[in-house]
């Protein structure tokens, strides 16, 4: 393999190309659609020869040849040979893939980043509502394109457990270009980065690309969360960016469960924490079941640790997709102990979630009643606020704003109640 | 509001009268019985005019006006209108109330105490039953009077919660000489004061009265302790007293739950520890249920915690005072888990706890064994007891103890048993 | 009592004889079989005049003679009064129970040790398998000498609880010579101690005879583990011997159950974590049920802080030795909640034990796939294993290599299932 340093005028960045290599992106067979692969193949002479097989290569033929020359001029390849096998790609996910073959032969710290969507420059705040998150696999456009649709409160494009070791560079692109021109729908934008030094690695392909939320897999110790919290710092300063990043550590391990509290109030930007139960059942040596017997102390944990450093309790997904009232049994169970949302793996968990989670009429009407007492307190010029003849603290009074405020959004309760 | 300096000769406390305002204390109107609402403004000249509107009035009239000329003149207001809605109210009543209103229009340090009953001078001992304890609205003189004759093991005076927030400064008095000259046939004499420095305030009202146990609610840390054990050290040193006072913290939210211990060992005056659940499943955002499985991690912390300190795990008030049968269902779970003792919110909860936490045939045949093997050891002058192959630890010789005067107590076994 | 110091030309130990006192040592009775009672009394003169009563004495007694001569000539005593009645004692029994007589009598440093059995010098692994370990008394003798051929994961001698405070000095002289001389069949070599000081000092009996594992009990903090393990090491040292010794303490009280993890971690040496349930619910000052509601807290903490000191939890014994569906039931819920053994009180219990414990035919699936997949990415040159989408951690890898010996001992998967 022989390398060509080329010349560079840029004082900005490393510049080299690989030749005798090709580098590959992306899928392509059987069940493949709306992804691309590409093989990108640098050479000495002979410009750029692009060849596109594609479904619908009549109508978009010009405009995938385009992007692709764009991409490769951007990354100064003159000559190239290019193979392209479009199931469907959209320009981000073709940009992803060209990106990623392209830095197996190009050394360069360059990106190639389309215009940012507008929408996708929103911020969240640390308490918005996480009932329900859908994994994305992190390598996969065809099930991130429509996932918005189904209304999840937040979206993770996950570069972890969903990701084969041998797909995760080239996810770290999609996901990165998936941030800035993917449409959420109003959810939360959020990523499962991995474990250790990749997921710090990872930092440096979501955090400049407004990405509301981190998952950090595994946490064991507060140090977990310090380090991404400190990388994630410098990437924001270094990228002159100023906007918050929420983390949602998962505790995953005995060990875990152990320090919940300490990873829980390890940083204030960790805003949630949930726990993953097929890793941490596998950690204590036993089996996951739907009772969850053995998972009761793990859980009840994380809940207490959660509420005791004023963040959200997050449960773990379930599993079994095709059973809707397993799953609402489940997350009744999960609002009882305590917690406050669940993450879904497929989008039909997520209206169960949804539903069931939500505050139910007798918790509508302790809200209602607290409110209003408080509206009165307010419009008396009393500083304490009394339900019979209980003081009321204020964060019982937050709690009865975001009960009403989560009844409106879910339909339960409208919106101007009190003027009824 | 004019302040007139009056000219004082007493050097040992501050002294000045609030003209054009009327000071109010007590309750009246349907349903009071046993109470007073009195009214005090003090007047430039006139005397002492009292009006006195009582259906006792007849056979009482006299009396009424004699405390409250002798109490009018210990605070030196000569000249007063005074009004006096009597509905039965005892002499420490009228007192209080009588004091907390002129002290809204008097500043002064003075206290208008009656005689301490000589019974209400005893000390408690750390590890005194405390199956039950009658929680008692400390601004409800008619709540108060017959309360002991339920003979719960303890009566509070609760400042906290059962107050409302506008009648906390009026109870402080009646609490105070409730403490004095309530007759509590034999109830260990508590107080529940309040939150915070509000609380730490309360001590000086109770801590020179002879109080024998402070409930401390809400706390979260061992220096929620600390603070309360060090104001109360100052009081009695500065009093000249010396008896002990006992502190039982209520662990409510999940801060509190996680330091369950730290709080359990903060002072060696904690002689017990309670958990308030209504507080704690909303701080986890849920709901209490009859089973509990949302409150079991966190009863299970408390009676840990409390055990590994050496004192009385406590548990939560049941509050459906209606249910007998499911109050009794949860005093035998409470026990089985290990609890010592419940809150009792109504007086014919009494029985019913003292029933199901008293010790059964089983426990007390036990006991018997290890007391038989004790004493015959002891006889034979043997350092080590041992029952069957086993040693014996002291504190499993104590337990056995405490359980047979518990059960002799409980009228479960004669108290000659061991001569029959 | 006169004390005769005799010249002693050894410099190595102190030495004396009490004269007019009779040391005995051992068991009689009915019941009493495989023991043997001594009783020695040391004379002025006369010479050694010993009786012997024994059912075998036309078999064995000039066997018994000799083996009492050569004991009392090692220490020195050359004038006594012996009384020996034997129901059947091996050698090391005998040699146990003279020796603990002798030394009421004789104040010296020397030990009078069979010769080591070779089997008895095998060390063990950290992670062997635990499944079953069977507790047997450590003065009787009966019980011992075939205990291994119940094939027990470990046997026990437990100096503890089932030790009678007056035959706790006797106890060690057995124990001793049982690890010496005893077949264990394959079983780990556990002795478990005493508590406090007398432990430390039975440590001296047992660490210098190739003991493979210590139960420590009534473990409250780390540095319980940390005396016994500092004593351990001093007395390898001094032994000049090198091998290891492994540690298990064993939780049995509230304390203990809230240091768990401090405990599981104090020490390297510390292998596995059981717990105690009849002390832990005794000073819960509650009852021990089958369903275990009353522990279960206890029981998940231990299981929690062994797993996140990547140490075995180990169940407490189950006493209805006469239930063996119930002892059925108690396994699975045990191992549901990821314990990894249980202590057994009768050999009936050990099979029980072993079948529920093992790996189900679910497991061995996963394992084995797991397995294929770790040899597959090994012969690729793979620095990672992934199963479906998601990367296999070296733990997993490490529990599905458990999984799998597990299942070939226990006859569960053939040897050769690769093959197939």
């Amino acid at each position: 393999m022989a390398i060509r340093k080329t010349e560079c005028t840029f004082v900005f960045y490393k510049f080299s190309i690989i030749m005798d290599k090709t580098g590959t992106a992306g899928n392509k067979g059987p069940g493949i659609r709306s992804d691309v692969w590409v093989a990108v193949s640098p050479a000495h002479s002979g410009g750029l020869k692009i060849e596109i097989n594609s479904k619908v290569k009549a109508l978009f033929g010009r405009q995938i040849r385009a992007l692709t020359e764009e991409i490769l001029r951007f990354f100064e390849l003159e000559h190239a040979q290019v193979v392209i096998e479009d199931t469907g790609a959209v320009d981000f996910v073709l940009a992803a893939r060209l990106e990623a073959a392209i830095k197996q032969v190009v050394q360069t710290d360059k990106e190639f980043l389309l215009p940012l969507l507008e929408e996708n420059k929103t911020a969240t705040k640390k308490d918005a509502f996480r009932f329900s998150r859908l994994y994305l696999p992190g390598n996969s456009p065809k099930l991130m394109l429509n996932a918005g649709v189904h209304k999840p409160n937040g979206l993770i494009l996950d570069l972890e457990d969903a990701v084969a070791p041998v797909k995760k560079a080239e996810a770290r692109f999609l996901v990165r270009n998936a941030l800035r021109n993917l449409h959420f729908y109003g959810a939360e934008r959020m990523v499962r980065i991995n474990q250790g030094n990749r997921g710090l690695e990872d930092l440096g392909f979501v955090i400049p690309h407004f990405v509301n939320l981190i998952l950090i897999p595994k946490c064991e110790e507060a140090k977990d969360v310090l380090r991404v919290a400190e990388k994630t710092k410098q990437l924001l300063q270094h990228h002159n960016l100023d906007y918050p990043v929420w983390f949602m550590p998962i505790v995953e391990s005995a060990k875990g469960v152990l320090n919940a509290f300490a990873i829980a109030s390890a940083d204030p930007q960790v805003a949630a924490m949930a726990i993953g139960l097929e890793d941490y059942t596998a950690d204590l040596g036993t089996r996951r079941t739907n009772e969850g017997t053995e998972s009761f102390f793990a859980r009840s944990m994380v809940v207490n640790a959660a509420r005791a450093a004023g963040i959200q309790p997050i449960d773990s997904v379930f599993s079994d997709v095709s059973d809707m009232e397993a799953l609402a049994e489940n997350v009744k169970r999960s609002k009882a102990l305590g917690f406050n949302g669940m993450g879904c793996i497929h989008p039909r968990q997520i209206s169960v979630v949804h539903e069931n989670f939500a505050p139910d009429a007798a918790e509508i009407d302790k809200a209602k009643k607290i409110f209003l007492a408080f509206k009165e307190a307010e419009a008396k010029g009393l500083g304490v606020v009394s339900l019979d003849s209980k003081m009321i603290d204020p964060p019982v009074v937050k709690r009865a704003v975001t009960t009403i405020e989560l009844a409106v959004n879910t339909g339960k309760l409208n919106k101007n109640w009190m003027e009824s």
